[in-house]
């Protein structure tokens, strides 16, 4: 898959779609943000992350105002389209807490 | 955090919330759906992983029809509460496809 076909192939029909954030070097899964066509457009052109932040009803590149930028080295798309994956390169932390991660709250079994 | 605080805390305030499904032996992100408030009590009660799904409308118990469960290892919850983060051993394929994981469609940059 090229980014064109990338972006022609992604299904928008249900609205945003989830992008999954992970560390390309260790894997670890750092946030989970959405992203519309546009959002996606910017993010491969730039590449760097793009979302549409539904709180805020506007476009976030990450790290605009924090510095923390997500360089993009892969998309993954999931088997019925809805869904991304994306592996990138993170300056300094993900979350707005200061972890590295978004997810720091865990309950094991 | 515990199961029952897990519970309280997640926001269904914005409909269903999406689980990352990873596995806990290597990573790998597996597949992503949703859940609502009883699903992931299934969840946490039979430690198998329960969905809502929005196609068809219903509960639906990984595993149940394929063979192919996901035992639930850890929960985590992200930072603003609205997207979960769920380690699992995998039997079989997470994919309806046969792949190991939904996200088999990659793109380099």
């Amino acid at each position: 898959m090229d980014e064109r076909i990338l972006l022609e192939t992604v299904d928008f029909s249900k609205g945003l779609v989830p992008a999954i954030i992970i560390d390309v070097e260790n894997k670890d899964v750092l946030m989970l943000a959405y992203m519309n066509n546009e959002a996606l457009k910017r993010t491969i052109d730039t590449k760097t992350t793009w979302f549409w932040s539904r709180s805020r009803n506007e476009y976030w590149n990450k790290g605009a105002t924090s510095g923390h930028f997500q360089y993009v080295k892969a998309i993954s798309l999931d088997c019925d389209n809805d869904t991304l994956l994306v592996e990138v390169k993170q300056l300094g932390a993900a979350c707005h807490t200061g972890n590295r991660s978004c997810f720091f709250k865990k309950v094991n079994f």
